[in-house]
C-alpha cells in the first residue's frame, strides 16, 4: 500500500505563492472548506454584516504531538477560536486560516487535518473564508502550526464582560476539568496509563447561545485553556476587582486525572481545557441557566462550583475537602509548554 | 553596558498563560498598542460596526532573516494584512496579533520588532485590538513567526474584485518592482553590493482610498507580494477569464535592482513586493487615477504597463523590449523561501 500518493511530502513549493501553492488550495482546502466567500480567492474575505457589535479574536496553536486523542491539531484549532469568540456572547460566523507547514510534512496528516477541521467548522456552523499559507524549510518550524482568527456578532441584549462579575454571582463550571491537559502530557511524554485519557476539545458555541437566553444574568463567560481554571478566575477576579471563593470538593475532575495528576505532580487547576466554560450568573437566575446547560451533552456535569464574595477583592479562595482556606494563585511560568 | 536587561531571553514561561505571559502582554504589549478595545484584555475584542460588506484577511510572516533594510518582520507583518484588506477596497480597521516566538528569541529583538509594529500600526491608522502569544522550546520555530489578521468596511459604491478585469482596462503599477524580494535575498545570503537595496514595504491603504474617489472606474487592486507581478497578473487573467498584455520596457525596475537579478539569475517579475499594488481601470478614467496617485509618494513613479485584451483569455503575455512576445506563466514554486 505504499503508493506515491501516501508517500508524498509538503516541499517548500507548496508555500512560494505559485502553481504548488494554488494546487495546495485548490486540491486540499476548497475541498474541505469550500462556501462562496472562500471561493472568490481574493486577498480577503468579503461578507455582509448588520450593524451591531463584533467580537474579533485570535489563537494560534502549536499543540506537539499533533494528533491526540480527543483530536488533534485541526479541530483543537476551530474549537478554540470559535470558543474565544463565544466568551465574548458573540456568535462565531467566519473564520481565517494560517498554516504554517515544515518542509516535508507528510501530505495524508496534512489532509487528515484539514478534514477534521472541516468537521469541525461544520459541527460548530461556522465558515472558514480565507487563509494563507507558508512553507518553512525543514527545522525551522517543528510540522505545523496553525492559527485561527474569526468573527462573529454579538446579539443586542448581550453585555459579556471579565469586569462584570458582581458579588454574589454563582460560578457555573460546565464540567470536569483537567481532560486536555492531562491527555497530552501522557500521550506526549509516552505514558501508560490504563484509563484512556481523552482531550474534551469541543465547540461551545451552541451552548453560549442557548445560555444567552438569560443574557441580563450572564455576566462573565470565560473557557480555562492555557493557565487552567485558576488562571481564568484569577483574571476574572482581578479584572472585576471582586473575590472568588471556590469550593474543592465540588470542582468535578475524573477519577483518573486525578490519579495522574497526583502520580504526575500536577494540580487540575492548572491544567487547560478546551471544551469548558465558566459562566458568573447572577444568583436569582443561576439553577435555571444550569438546567439549560445540562441539555447539552458538553456541560451535562455542569454544576456551580463557587461565588463571588466582597472580600479580598482581586483573589481566588478555595476551601479544601478538609474545609481549610487556600489561596489560588496564577502560575509563574508552565506546567507543560505547547499544549494548545 | 551588558546589563541584565539587555541580555534577556524570551522563555517558555513567556507562553504559558501565566504570571509571565501577563507581564509580557502588559509591559511589552499594551504600551505600544495600548487602545481602549486591547486594554479591554478579553479572550476577543469587541468593537461596533455599520452595516454593510466587511473584508477580513489573514497572513503569517516568517520572514528570513527578521531584519532588513526598509523594515522588519514587525511592519512588514501591519503592511502587509493592511495591503491585503486595502486591496479588497476596504477601509482596513481592525487587526489581531498572533505571534510565535522561539525559546531564547532576545527580549530587546522582539521589544524592538513590537515597537516598529506601533509604528506601523499609527502610521496605515488601523488598531491592534487583540492577539495571542505562543513560546516554543528552543528548536522548535525559528526565532519569530508573526500573523496579523484584520477587518475593514467596504464603503457602499465600491465594487473591487479579482474577476471584475474587463477587456480594455488598463493595468497601472505603482511602482518599481522586486525591491522586497532583492532586499531579502542579498541579506540573506550576506552578498555585498554598491547599491543599498532596500524593502519596499508600506501600507497602501491611504492611496487605495484616494483611488477610490473614481470606484465605478478602478475594476480590480491586487499587492503583487509572494510570487510577484506575474502571479498577481496570472491570477487575475484566469478569475477575470481575459487576456494581459504588458510591456516590458514600461515596468519599473530600479537599475541596481535589476542588474542584481540578472547576475543571480532571478526573474523582477516574481520577486515579492511588500509596497506596490496594480490596478485595472476603466480606460476613460486611467489618466485621472494615475494623477491621483502620483500624489501620494509610494506611488510616485505609478505607470501604466499594460491593458486586458479580448485574445488569450487567462493568459498574460509581455512584449519585450525587442519587441518579441513572452507568455509570462506562473511558475511552479519558488524562487525565493520565506521571503515574507
Amino acid at each position: 500500500m505504499n503508493t506515491k500518493a501516501e508517500n508524498q511530502k509538503i516541499r517548500l513549493d507548496h508555500g512560494s505563492g505559485g502553481r504548488l501553492s494554488h494546487e495546495l488550495t485548490r486540491d486540499m482546502i476548497l475541498p474541505v472548506f469550500g462556501n462562496d466567500v472562500l471561493n472568490a480567492l481574493h486577498d480577503g474575505a468579503v461578507f455582509a454584516v448588520e450593524k451591531g457589535r463584533l467580537a474579533f479574536s485570535t489563537d494560534t496553536y502549536t499543540v506537539d504531538p499533533l494528533f491526540f486523542p480527543g483530536g488533534n491539531i485541526g479541530d483543537l484549532a476551530i474549537n478554540g477560536t470559535v470558543n474565544d469568540i463565544a466568551m465574548c456572547g458573540a456568535v462565531p460566523r467566519y473564520l481565517s486560516l494560517g498554516l504554517i507547514i515544515e518542509e516535508g510534512l507528510a501530505v495524508a496528516d496534512l489532509k487528515t487535518i484539514l478534514a477534521t477541521m472541516g468537521r469541525a467548522a461544520q459541527k460548530a456552523g461556522v465558515m472558514v473564508v480565507t487563509g494563507d499559507t507558508k512553507v518553512v524549510p525543514k527545522g525551522a518550524a517543528d510540522k505545523l502550526f496553525v492559527n485561527t482568527s474569526g468573527v462573529g456578532l454579538i446579539p443586542a441584549h448581550v453585555r459579556i464582560g471579565a469586569d462584570r462579575a458582581r458579588s454574589g454571582d454563582q460560578i457555573i463550571l460546565s464540567g470536569t476539568i483537567g481532560d486536555h491537559g492531562i491527555t497530552i502530557m501522557t500521550r506526549r511524554e509516552g505514558m501508560q496509563f490504563d484509563a484512556p485519557f481523552k482531550s474534551d476539545s469541543a465547540p461551545l458555541n451552541h451552548l453560549v447561545e442557548s445560555m444567552l437566553v438569560y443574557a441580563e444574568s450572564v455576566h462573565v463567560l470565560r473557557d480555562p485553556t492555557r493557565g487552567g481554571l485558576a488562571t481564568a478566575l484569577n483574571e476574572i477576579a482581578a479584572q472585576s476587582a471582586v473575590g472568588i471563593r471556590i469550593f474543592e470538593d465540588r470542582i468535578p475532575v475524573r477519577p483518573d486525572v486525578a490519579g495522574a495528576c497526583e502520580l504526575l505532580g500536577f494540580d487540575p487547576l492548572y491544567l487547560a481545557n478546551e471544551g469548558k466554560l465558566v459562566a458568573f450568573v447572577a444568583p436569582d437566575m443561576a439553577q435555571d441557566v444550569l438546567k439549560t446547560m445540562h441539555t447539552f451533552a458538553v456541560a451535562r456535569n455542569a454544576c456551580i462550583i463557587g461565588e463571588v464574595v466582597p472580600e479580598n477583592p482581586g483573589r481566588v479562595v478555595m476551601e479544601t475537602a478538609i474545609k481549610g482556606l487556600r489561596i489560588v494563585d496564577m502560575l509563574t511560568g508552565e506546567q507543560l509548554p505547547r499544549i494548545c
